[in-house]
Parts: C-alpha cells; sequence; structure tokens
C-alpha cells in the first residue's frame, strides 16, 4: 500500500534479563514487545490502552505469529514499527516489524490478532458500546 | 494419524509471576511452556537439549504460531502435549497443545519451526554431522 | 533449631528462559522460585494461596532479600527449602534455601517479608479475619 | 558525600507483562529495573556494561535487597535513581530509589551487590586489571 501505510514507531533497548545463554534475545520476549508497540500506537491515536481497560473493555491475544530473521542481542537498540492491519467490530489485529536501530536490519516481524471483549472476557461489539473509538480504530486500518 | 501420532507429555503449574492483570496467563509465557514440552519431548526420546549445546548444535526458534482458546489461570494444573510435526536435515517443527489438567479443556494449540545451527548460529545438516540424532528424530517424527 | 526446623522441600528444573548471557540464571528468578517454594508450603499445609485470594486476603511481599552463592544453570534439576521464619496477626516472613540436587550445593539463599491484607491492599489482621488460618501458620513457625 | 551525592536518573514505562492478578506489578520485575538503572549510570559514565563484556569483565549479582513501600501500575511512567554507594578493587554496590513520576511517591528501594568476575565467573581485582575504570567508578562513589 505504500505511502497509505500507517505504520507507528517506537523504541527500546534490550535488557540482560531479555538475553539467554545463545547470547541472544529470548523469542518470547518479541511478544512481550510487540504488546508495546500497540500500546504505544494506541497512545498515539489519543488513547490508551489503560483507559480501554478503566471503561470496561479488554483487548486479550486470541492468536499471534512470528518470524525470526536475525537475532536482537543485549543492549541493541531496536525499533517496533506498528500498524493496524484489519480491524472490525469484533476483531482487531496488528502487524510489527522489528528493526535493529544501527542498521536498520529486520529482526522479527509478525502480527497478533485480538478481540474486543468485556472485563469478564466476553466479546462485545465495539461498535455498539464504544461508536467513536471503533471509528478511530477504523480509520487507522491499513 | 491416530495410532501413529506421537504426542509426549509434561504437566506444569501455573505461577504466580505468570499472571497479568486481567486475572489470566499473559500470553507469551505459553512459548516458554511450548519450550518446556520440547525439553522433555527430547529428554524423553533419551537425549537431552543442554547435551545438543555441549557437543555444539543450537536449536534456536525461527518461526511461532499459536492460537488461544481458552485462558489459564493461576495455579491450574496444565498438560503440555508435543510432537514432532516436520523433520529435516536443516529444519524441525514441533507440534503443541496445552490442556487443562482438571477438566482436560484446550487452551492453546501452536507451533514452533527451529532451524539446527552451530555455536556461532550458522545453519548446519544434522544428518551429516549427527546421524544417529538425526536417525533417532526422524523416527519420531509425526 | 535443628530438629525442629520445619522446612519444606520441593524441585524444579531450571528452563532457558530463566538463563540470560552470562550462561546461568538471571539474578530476579530466583525469587519467582520463592515464590514456589512458599505456594507448596501453604499447599502442603491443606490451604491453597489460590484460595486465600478466593476468600479476600493477599500476601503481598514487602521486603525481599537474597544470596547468590553459586549459579544455577539451563536443566539444572534444584530443590528449594522453605520456612515460616516468623508469623503474627500482621506479618509473615519466609526463609529459603535453594540447592542443587546433583550435589547438593547451596545456591542461593533469601528470605521474602508479607503483609496480610484485603483485595484492595489495606492491611488486615489475620487473627481477627481467620482465627484457624492464624492458628495453623503460627503452629507451622520455626 | 552528602550533599554531592551522585544519583542518575533513568525512566520506564510499565509493561502489561510486568504485572501480575493483584493488579500491580509483580515484585520480581523491580530487580530488572535496578538492572536498567545501573546500565545507564554506567552509560552515563561513558562506558557500557555491554564493553564490560566484550574486555572480558562481568558483574554478576552476589546480594539483593528490596524494600517495597507502595506498588507500580500498569503503564505508570517510573523514574529508576542509581547511585554507586560503595566500590572496592572486588565489590560494587548499586542503591535504588523507585518513583511514580507523576506524584514523586518512592515505591520501591534497595541495594545490589556484586563482584567483579572474569568471563568464567571467577574473581577479579578491577584495580589490577583495568586501573583506569576503576578510577572511574571509584570517583562516582556516594
Amino acid at each position: 500500500m505504500g505511502e497509505q501505510e500507517k505504520w507507528f514507531e517506537t523504541t527500546i533497548r534490550v535488557r540482560y534479563e531479555e538475553t539467554d545463554q545463545m547470547r541472544v534475545v529470548y523469542h518470547a520476549n518479541y511478544l512481550v514487545w510487540f504488546e508495546i508497540g500497540r500500546t504505544e500506537l494506541i497512545r498515539e491515536l489519543g488513547f490508551s490502552y489503560r483507559r480501554f481497560e478503566d471503561i470496561g473493555f479488554m483487548l486479550p491475544v486470541s492468536e499471534v505469529n512470528a518470524k525470526y530473521k536475525s537475532p536482537a542481542r543485549y543492549d541493541d537498540e531496536l525499533i517496533i514499527r506498528t500498524k493496524i492491519a484489519y480491524c472490525s467490530s469484533v476483531r482487531l489485529t496488528f502487524a510489527y516489524e522489528i528493526y535493529r536501530a544501527v542498521d536498520q536490519a529486520l529482526l522479527v516481524s509478525g502480527e497478533t490478532g485480538h478481540v474486543w471483549t468485556d472485563m469478564g472476557l466476553k466479546p462485545v461489539r465495539l461498535e455498539k458500546k464504544a461508536p467513536e473509538l471503533y471509528a478511530l480504530m477504523k480509520e487507522y486500518e491499513s
């Protein structure tokens, strides 16, 4: 989609705790970074995931996939690129790409699928419960 | 498939640390449990992942996917079922299913793809470097 | 106190995720293992920490200390020894020792201090709110 | 040094993964944040912990203590204050205070003790092996 694609970027630095004895980042940590990517994207939209929960919504993960191309290492500065790949009244899919800042190498790409739920983890229709928020997410969909 | 399928089972109990403020297990932890599943499967085969590294092999994750059907909660006893879904001289794919012990509900299913590498993360051909190990893995492939 | 000391033992195995690039266990993980020690001690007493929360109590950590003598490594089997070092109606202190199973080497020792609270993290007097539970904990105090 | 105390400040934001079902941050995560504090302090000194390891030194944790006064919550912005409390040729102690940015409330304080070692975890005398680095650390001691 080229110029229309709405990637949002945020940066992090790899923590010692995130490495393992292969001397690279343990693979599950990229999922935590995906979470940071979508949190910061939502903040950029003028909302916050914390507020979602304050007003009675949750956005649990229903699906995840990740492809590991090259490893991140301790103290690397990384760029997390996030976009809304799909948005409906019941589902939301984010796409992610994680780059090493120093040479812009793509390390990992992935997606997470989510379902809008109430605080009891029951699915809700966002369009009905929060039409403005729905419109906002929908507009940002790539 | 049926009787030929070689699922290996191991059990764990959910740690407090693995929960999040949704009062369920944080989704990235299932990847850690997948790792326990394949570690114990390899041990069952008479080998150990630790020994892989001692003799100069590593098995980094190149790909992962997971589908979350129902959440695990603190102190739940879980059954991790693991099998070798695909094995070649360069690649290995494990499949996993995680069940809640008390009612046998399927919580999460997924797969991890791996590449055989040396300690410098360079790909190696297992069949060439360790033919007996290759035969062992191959035989266990479902 | 010698023979009167009421240590409870449970075993775990080190996960790959718990290692770091020093090729030993990352130090914060021992706190997670302390938590497993006290959880299993409480279960041994015929209760469960999960039930504490179900009946409206929490036992947040108010203080922790740990001394690291020797490192645990990937796939090591470890023994967690736990006892109730101090118990009053408002406070509880657990002591821990973590040993490597294969040679009984002491790796880490430590303590965690806790306060009985309600679900809103407000302190409560256990003796008043749950006298039988208080008696049970008190009796087990070393 | 009294009023000249050399606290170094860095900020982080609480990740969803760091919460637990008490709806506050799981206590072991503060140790990870202490690590970020000392990493950034060392960077401020013109060095980097990564470089320590590149030139053959490690600084494993030998001791830790923490006092938890008030809980951090999801998405809170936190200030980590770190100083070198003690420095000798063989040992290093960092002190930490973690504040909530919004109201400057002190949440947690603590210390970590470290030993200079070689890559095989054998103790070394920093003054002998790297006199300039030793002088640098020593000067910054509070």
